[in-house]
């Protein structure tokens, strides 16, 4: 009786599959409502004991986005040496669009506020509200016809101190927001051959484990 | 100039705004096509090198829902002896709806696979991969009329032991969904006064961090 309508529950069900982790950008800005617009829709994600642990830092300093760039390529070689036998093949990948995306921002896991509502014997659940934001802010920018990708290969303590962010907070995601051409028509990492997903058959048990 | 229509758009933006952390439900079983196709939604999240970290647990045993149950009003009283001053006042509200809800799952972060693709310094990063994925099972019910609710009140290994997960991996949700009378109309830990919620506002920062 609360249900959508199937217009609205299609398009919501859309934008579900047709979001895309983008590593490929056209350029051109963000216009600022939009961005507004898909930084609201972060903003209304669930979190833990309403404790809303997400930050936003939008980065505009062009001197800034190159040095996050080079955090970035720094730990791309250092991932690529940790892969072993797939370095070469993972050196090949397109990994992040710092630079040429529209829009950057770096999501920030806040300093612990000591919440212990749904926390007690899980004090992790702060990230995980955070991974709901930056979920929403995907759907949205999809929605709006832009680009996100999540970049997670930087130093978190040298990304910290580059944008000042004070003990016990912690910079999660970098990410790259902005017009694309195209979106890929299904994951990156399988079009590459990188890696085949699994279907939901083998990750869906009833009542015990089974894998 | 991929954006989506305008009234896709609104459907997308109305759910992420009208998704709440759903206590209260009103019985009724979730019909198995709805159940599938929520599901799947969820098994479309992103992964961090495509690892697909989730994994659910169905619960359609009546004996095991009710195990599931008292391990949560346990965690429940430890958790008001940890609040402090706010015990009384934490008890009094509903935190969960393990008994009432039609379907009752467990989500279930997979033993570490080795990915070290966007992981190398930051392995939590799987944990993110998970949440995002509930927060699509959590938008998808709620374009359905269903409710969810995140329960994150239970000790992990318990749980784990209960379901028969192997060593690594980690309940990470009891996720009860289902038919709702109505949906809160703010936070209900905003509506019953526990805790007011911050404007975005506060959270956004440009290139550096102030708080």
């Amino acid at each position: 009786m609360n249900s959508y309508p199937e217009i609205e529950k299609a398009a919501i069900y859309r934008v579900i599959a047709e979001r895309r982790d983008m590593r490929h950008f056209s350029g051109g800005k963000v216009p600022e409502e939009v961005l507004k617009r898909i930084l609201h829709a972060a903003h209304q994600a669930p979190s833990v004991g309403l404790m809303q642990p997400w930050r936003f830092v939008r980065i505009t300093s062009e001197a800034l986005r190159g040095k996050i760039h080079a955090l970035v390529e720094d730990e791309r070689q250092r991932t690529a040496e940790a892969m072993g036998e797939r370095d070469a093949e993972f050196m090949k990948l397109k990994v992040e669009g710092v630079r040429e995306c529209g829009e950057l921002l770096v999501a920030v896991l806040a300093p612990d506020d000591g919440t212990i509502f749904g926390r007690r014997t899980m004090p992790e659940m702060n990230l995980a509200s955070v991974a709901c934001a930056i979920q929403n802010l995907w759907l949205a920018s999809r929605a709006e016809g832009l680009g996100m990708g999540w970049v997670s290969i930087f130093d978190p303590d040298a990304l910290a101190s580059l944008l000042g962010i004070p003990e016990g907070g912690k910079p999660v995601a970098i990410l790259c927001i902005g017009e694309v051409e195209a979106f890929y028509p299904a994951p990156m990492l399988q079009l590459e051959g990188w890696r085949n997903p699994k279907p939901l058959s083998e990750l869906l048990f009833e009542n015990r484990w089974k894998e």
